[in-house]
């Protein structure tokens, strides 16, 4: 297995800035950049130089004094230590409008997971196709994760339904769940890794700063 | 105008935790709750007691000593901060799939904010009804967007079109860019805020989780 150095004491801070470098590298890929100084790319990514090199020197340091940063090199470590390359997969529960969105989306394959089954429980979806997947009845969920080792469950379902959903998953051996069902499950019974996504948390921040500018510009009128 | 007093020093890292607290705020106000001590609180968020106190005394705090927050009052006046009763309203821009799901979702009206119209190009989406408002021609946005004072644009556009859109938005007085089109937007031109949401990120930070705990799994076996 690829053992990362010190991967024990890395912040989450860190962890959660490493999605954004591996945004930015793959851009360069696509636009032909092979190698690029921490300047250069502190620069487009609007942190400090210094930032980057600390952050970068959390996994071993990958750039050479004076040389900058290889960035394929640097792409694929990035993605290794992010797990795009253990071919995980994934199921999406509950296929309304964000369930579809989600299930046409290309984040899933950039990021190496593979989508395998969808579910709900409408007779209006099950059945239809949506971004190749044929939508499946909920309650053939066991049977599917038995023949069909999973590790991530998708959560669309509505708030209230969150909790019994996740239980009967992760008792089906499900390991991950990425939760948009704003029920924030903690599910400590279960060994499982969550992240509990709630998209109005980011439009408040933007509320927050709207209103701020707001009171700036009353103030000095 | 409410001044909040410090305002200026209150780091982003807090103010990104408020939303958390509105939540968490709403659903005691819901289950009938008046009052809690930072400790109950501190459980319930899965925070630590002193963490909370330090949050809310960048806004004053709200507490008293042996007697706990007022929830209602607490709740009152992080909404306020997260500007949430100044009426704000907002456009979606790219009825697919994500934007139906959002124009559907009570995040909007349970944060103040007011959805005043949905735009596509698509001639298959234009005139159809998306949660309760009539999808229109985005050739039509510059003359609504002259008659109907607009906060805040929602994008759920290609990413290729992002940058255009946002330009032409910004130049017709939105100040405010909800943008999930996965192109990260600055408009620096503009005196306008944004929050550039990327989905995929909280995917990988799960990925990341799973493969640490495969690989100690593997180191024990």
């Amino acid at each position: 297995m690829n053992q990362e150095p010190n991967s024990k004491q890395i912040s989450t801070a860190v962890i959660r800035r490493l999605p954004r470098y591996f945004r930015y590298l793959r851009e360069l890929i696509r636009s032909g950049v092979s190698r690029i100084s921490s300047k250069e790319l502190s620069e487009r990514m609007n942190v400090t130089a210094s930032q980057i090199r600390q952050d970068l020197n959390c996994f071993g340091g990958f750039g050479q004094q004076g040389y900058g940063y290889n960035v394929n090199h640097l792409y694929n470590k990035i993605s290794a230590i992010l797990g795009t390359d253990r071919g995980y997969t994934a199921v999406i529960i509950g296929i309304g409008n964000l369930g579809k969105a989600l299930a046409n989306n290309p984040l899933f394959e950039k990021r190496g997971v593979t989508i395998t089954g969808l579910f709900d429980i409408s007779p209006e979806v099950i059945g239809s196709n949506v971004g190749g997947v044929t939508v499946s009845d909920f309650s053939e969920i066991e049977e599917f994760l038995k023949s069909n080792k999973t590790d991530i469950a998708v959560l669309t379902v509505p708030k209230n339904q969150a909790k019994d959903v996740a239980e009967k998953l992760a008792e089906c051996g499900i390991r991950g769940f990425w939760n948009f069902s704003n029920m924030e499950l903690s599910l400590k019974e279960f060994n499982v890794k969550i992240e509990n996504i709630h998209l109005g948390d980011t439009l408040m921040t933007l509320c927050y700063e709207l209103a701020k500018s707001d009171d700036e510009k009353n103030k000095t009128m």
